[in-house]
């Protein structure tokens, strides 16, 4: 018999890394591979960016409370995100859904409500795809295509010692808002008569169901001359994505918890829930804001902008990542945030 | 209540052309959308060509009989044909997969193993993907990016009166070796104990579980500058392909069953299930061979080429897709091949 090697034992980032260890790649015209938020190609001396997303009914939403049509528009939200953290622009892209017979064709054309909404919002064209059948839940795979301006790609790698660490808007939210569908989901399979008592959580459930991408962020950038000197969008997490950014920099930082940025609603929901909202900043993850670094001297040029929030900066790759607390403890970051979530 | 209408009420294409029917598309870069082989992408006033398709098992393969390194191989290259019959070279591709526990790691390195030897062969890099969780089975997505000269791609909807019908290589022996792996899986599940008896059919296994895309073929037509006026790959059968070209170019055809190219091992196999093979090459898919229209001053082109069949010919819209049969007999063409199947 031959061996056999868990998937878990290996992790996501450590299965991918995995299979592609030997990943060669040949054309001239593969400027940027596997391992950053989306492939740099170079066709005929321009370049194009390319990303794809997976998303699996029970894995990644459970259709108990997602609308259709949010789940649509999340769906290309999540890749779009994914072409602005290389500073790129969306241009198109393709859908293909595998749908097993328990959905309506008003079903999926709620669906694609939802679509064409977010392509219309962040003009990107849907300009093909593949639909089949599914033997079990709804499978939905988008590739984005972006365009930006040549060597102008922005890349995890790039952070140097001294950089300002930022982030768009505010974390944490979309984490509190799946905390909240989850109760209420509970609650409700328990008891299919109680109605769900949503407390007027509007905000952390859009963040939730209906997130958008920082396409202003990146129109800023470009409006103010700013040239981030590593960007990613965060999904898993902030503190899993500076890792990552310090790791590929080869580099550590500092984040202050006082200035990570935690919208009001979340705060409160989550003292609701005895968790410390910080620590739902941290870990909690489908926030889908910008994570970069900036030269100090791009600092003048960004502070007036209240959707952007300096958290920290660079340091020597030595001096490890940290997070110094409110009350002026430093903790070591981890991939799950620090110490409140083990 | 609203109202539901079942999927299976429109089928598959049916089904794509309802939720695309509004779709309107915005960018100037987006020169070919939904309904070809693949959509085609002015880039900077570059083209390039994106295609995607979605496998599932259950759906698409059986593992009972289906090798994984055979199934990465196979994954590539299906994608790599619709490239190729739009006359573009494909450069990269994206992989996403989502794998339930049951894979292990070096199931997924066996995989992975198909993916590069069908990325080694036709010379396309592996620049990125998503791999996931899933909880059921195991999913498959690609998509592929080719080049294209400007204005180069061919399209579905260009095949004019009196011009050839050609196909590549030969068609039907997929679908021989689809029947003969479910027989031998059925007898499998029936007495686990009794050996696959595979005939020695290589030849129609290796078409079925390791097909390859026809980019001899579009070497060839660039070598011997040739232009097809129609082209796409023959996924579903020859009957459903060349229905959708008479379809989208507005025109009728007539094919000769004694032109249609079927490998004497694909005749000899459906001969002894008693099956028609010509029925088998019409409707049959699985191929990836490629259909394609010349005009008829290019018949001197092709005719030294042995992989090369011309099938027929392109006739006005009003006479309609018919068949004629070996023994003279002329019968409309069906998406399901003839009266064979019904």
């Amino acid at each position: 018999m031959s061996s056999r090697t868990e998937i878990a034992s290996l992790g996501e980032f450590g299965l991918i890394d995995h299979l592609t260890r030997n990943n060669e790649t040949h054309h001239a015209s593969t400027v940027l591979s596997i391992g950053d938020d989306a492939a740099v190609l170079d066709h005929f001396g321009k370049q194009i960016v390319v990303t794809t997303d997976l998303l699996i009914e029970g894995v990644h939403f459970d259709m108990v409370y997602t609308p259709l049509n949010h789940l649509g528009y999340k769906s290309v939200i999540v890749n779009l995100s994914d072409i602005y953290a290389m500073n790129a622009t969306p241009a198109q892209i393709t859908l293909s859904i595998g749908v097993s017979n328990r959905f309506s064709v008003e079903a999926l054309e709620a669906f694609y409500e939802g679509v064409y909404a977010a392509c219309e919002k962040y003009n990107v064209d849907l300009v093909g795809g593949d639909t089949t059948t599914s033997n079990k839940g709804f499978i939905i795979s988008v590739t984005a295509i972006g365009e930006v301006a040549p060597d102008r790609f922005v890349k995890r790698d790039g952070a140097k010692k001294g950089d300002l660490v930022c982030v768009s808007g505010d974390l944490g939210a979309a984490y509190l808002g799946l905390l909240l569908m989850e109760r209420e989901k509970k609650i409700f399979m328990e008891s299919p008569s109680v109605q769900p008592d949503l407390e007027n959580q509007d905000y952390i459930l859009r963040r939730l169901l209906k997130p958008e991408a920082r396409k202003d962020i990146i129109s800023f950038f470009e409006a103010n001359d700013i040239f981030p000197t590593s960007m990613m969008d965060i999904s898993d997490g902030l503190s899993s994505e500076i890792l990552h950014i310090c790791k590929q920099s080869n580099v550590g930082c500092v984040l202050h918890e006082d200035k990570i940025p935690v919208d009001e609603a979340s705060r409160q929901f989550a003292f609701k829930l005895d968790l410390d909202p910080t620590a739902c900043a941290l870990s909690g993850g489908e926030d889908y804001e910008l994570l970069f670094t900036i030269k100090q001297e791009d600092y003048e040029k960004i502070v007036l902008n209240e959707q952007i929030s300096v958290i920290g900066y660079i340091t020597e790759p030595a001096e490890g990542s940290h997070i110094i607390t409110r009350s002026g403890n430093k903790h070591a970051l981890t991939a799950q945030g620090w110490n409140a979530f083990g």
